[in-house]
């Protein structure tokens, strides 16, 4: 059976501390946390992943991702790679990324990066999520 | 002199917390925070505003925002009125949406809709911001 994002978001909870960012045609937020405690919704425009968190909310249209990608880059200040995953829309722009966040610049907690690594051995370095059916 | 959004975003201060909400063609991020400590950097893609605060990030490029609107709307669950200040682009999508942010439901802090009153009496209900000249 292909894998949903359903399946995949909440194996990112193995992923520990990341940075959640989603971009608009001028502005972009970027929020430090988990992906946890995930719970979902069908409404009339798709049928949504959803985190309410203290300080933050986080939600996601899961029929408009149609491409995963897993990323490895390098940190825009000093030399440490980042890893990052990207949620691809139907323009294959991202409609979401999540980044591992490190504590110190390019120092990740143990098991992190791993868990990225298994994560991309499991699913595949970039791969289609299968329809979600019921939630 | 018209009025920048450099000058609009300083004056968000005033508004307190805020509920910032940032959506992209499949996900939704919404953080509590407020407008406060902006910075300012001339990238190639255009002029930016920008935030750092614990434990999120902002940024907003103001060349991109054409018109800012402002909407008195109705909470999703209970009979609160809501406050809201649009960033509308070009195609006359949000690509920012401020909220003020209760408490308790319906709850806002002394003085957060006078303020938002004042903003609005000051810029109109609708304003077209003019361009950002050096930053």
């Amino acid at each position: 059976m292909a894998a949903t994002l359903k399946d995949f978001l909440e194996a990112c909870e193995s992923l520990g501390l990341l940075r959640i960012i989603v971009t608009s045609s001028a502005a972009v937020l970027e929020v430090r946390g988990n992906i946890t405690k995930l719970f979902y919704a069908e409404l009339p425009k798709g049928k949504y992943a959803n985190m309410h968190q203290e300080d933050y909310e986080f939600h996601l249209n899961m029929d408009k991702i149609t491409q995963v990608k897993f990323e490895v880059g390098e940190a825009k200040r000093g030399n440490f790679p980042t890893y990052a995953i990207r949620f691809l829309d139907e323009q294959s722009e991202s409609a979401l990324s999540l980044f591992l966040q490190w504590g110190k610049p390019g120092e990740y907690a143990p098991g992190q990066v791993e868990a990225w690594q298994a994560l991309r051995e499991q699913y595949g370095e970039v791969w289609q999520p299968a329809p979600v059916e019921a939630i």
